[in-house]
């Protein structure tokens, strides 16, 4: 009998230890994208990079970077050249704060995996004594508000890191005359690739799309009572509107090639 | 000698399984919180009513919704028609952002009943490129700072729903103007019940208030270290205002009575 | 060798259990953090002193609070008489939310002192309505963006409390003008220490800056995948302007004294 009560227990523990490393992934996967957060506003890209998984992509503005040399590519090549003078740390009058807020952490079957859907609301831009017009950095400041749908994967030493980095910004807003008026034909997407551009992605993403559109970028997670996809409408205005904007993006394409 | 020891650690497992239990409670009721605050960025209310218990309350803007059914008219018949043409997510120039922030969450004595104090700073507005003066939809944008003192139930199926969900905005701001030049005349409140309205909640709440009146939305929870309930002390210049308001209305109901 | 089982399964709870313990402080200095910021929110600042130790220490503006004697100077001498004419409690027409983010706790491997970054982004203010130009309380608005590394410790009532408050502000931006246009020349730093201003600090803090000015406030943790200390680099030409700057400071602390 006292047998029976041992396996018991033993099946019990083993339970409830599932049940916490569960938990503890969680917690330390929210931990890792918050650091991702602190380092990325103080653009401390050296340390951001080995963040990530070797075999990692980074979605950002219609690229993918891929692998950690595209991850170092995108953050060293690309932004510390571009807001640093190249400097590993953050520089006097140059602000990109990225709060990572609401973090929903859900860990895969396999116990390796993780995926998180989170969001952020920055604030940007350039103090007006900071300022290096012959470098095209002139004085400029503006609210974003993005989300996140990463990936994380857990390594053979136990420690979490980021798989798939995808900050899908969804409205920019001028400080000085928010996201009411923000301009839309404002797309500064990406669109030259590595090594046309030594510092552009692997990859572009054609489904790409920024406010005064708004769409929903989808979630890793069914509904948690329904059980089903979270799937949103897309009114018949907003459609027409999709259809024209493809059909004049195609014919300037077109012209392009021809031109 | 075994059997005890057997017996100890039986009650320590039970009491770590009770432990362990409480604090994937409060995960989880954050989770359902933060989905809670994407779905309603995006306009899914069909997704959002799903959240609910049967018996839920949504208080809202000075009224009490009640029931799945009540909830329905609010987020279906009241802001899906009068947000996004009756489409049941995003529409492009409407921006309803509710970042969810500062959670809080307690689960009660009984294992089944939760309590959230949470907050949100919203942005919010309409695209000056996406007005339709017709319907009184011109542009607009402004800032919203609210808090949240909700309720949940775990369901007999072991899942958590919203069972009362009562959003107390605190201030909202003119994106131009912002909180300092509020209009302190701006009571945006309802004060028709269904169904006089047809999309209006079943009950009112007297007590409500909108900055610049600046009061405590009260704790679920007591003071931590003292155990104390946390009350905010009234300031004699407010309570004369208060007092002085009081009288207004009063004064204004009894002459739209007999008017 | 049942006995052998049970020896295995004790040590397996005994392990379970720390790991529980970690999990659930964790959570518990955060719920105390941010139920520090609802309560400075509303400026009852009675109950935030009884978050405090005993031997605390408040790290604001470049001063430095000791014990929860310095603590109560600091909250309700200095905050609570300029703030709310010494009501315990929010007042109208005054705003200063705290909303607390992105925390990262980690329990040291005592047991019993905690380590959290987290930051707020903050909304402040006096509304035009509820000024006092005699009091020096003239219409206000603005955002501030600041960082937290603080200390906790866990006493012997098992009660977690907040040991070290170190509060950075980063950027300070009018509502009108933004962190673009940030006077460089605003340091409203705490400049005489107690008694002879009877609200003042016990001691000043040497090493304070504000934005413009732009460094890493240091990690209490070190990268969790390299091990190493996490440093910024400072770049050269901002280095310039620190010794220009320490040049002008202490050329007019010698002027001040011979003058």
């Amino acid at each position: 009998m006292s047998e029976d009560k041992l396996a018991a227990l033993e099946a019990k523990l083993e339970a409830m230890d599932k049940r916490l490393q569960r938990r503890e992934d969680e917690l330390d996967v929210r931990k890792l994208q918050f650091l991702y957060g602190y380092l990325i506003d103080k653009c401390m890209y050296d340390q951001v990079i080995e963040l990530f998984t070797d075999d990692c992509e980074v979605r950002f503005f219609g690229g993918v970077w891929k692998g950690k040399e595209g991850a170092r590519r995108l953050y060293c090549e690309r932004f510390r050249k571009r807001f640093t003078h190249d400097n590993n740390g953050p520089v006097d009058g140059f602000l990109l704060d990225h709060p990572q807020l609401q973090d929903i952490v859900d860990i895969e079957p396999d116990g390796v995996t993780a995926k998180m859907r989170a969001r952020s609301t920055m604030q940007a831009g350039r103090h007006k004594d900071y300022t290096d017009e012959a470098a095209g950095l002139g004085v400029r400041q503006w609210w974003e508000g993005g989300l996140y749908e990463n990936t994380y994967k857990k390594g053979a030493d136990g420690k979490w890191r980021i798989h798939v980095l995808n900050y899908f910004p969804h409205w920019h807003a001028d400080f000085d005359k928010g996201w009411a008026y923000t301009d839309p034909e404002y797309t500064p997407f990406i669109r030259t690739t590595y090594p046309s551009d030594p510092a552009g992605p692997d990859e572009l993403i054609e489904d790409h799309w920024l406010w005064p559109t708004h769409k929903l970028l989808p979630f890793h997670m069914k509904h948690p009572i329904t059980g089903e996809e979270m799937v949103a409408q897309r009114w018949e205005g907003d459609r027409k509107r999709d259809e024209e904007r493809a059909a004049r993006n195609k014919a300037e394409a077109a012209a392009a090639v021809t031109g």
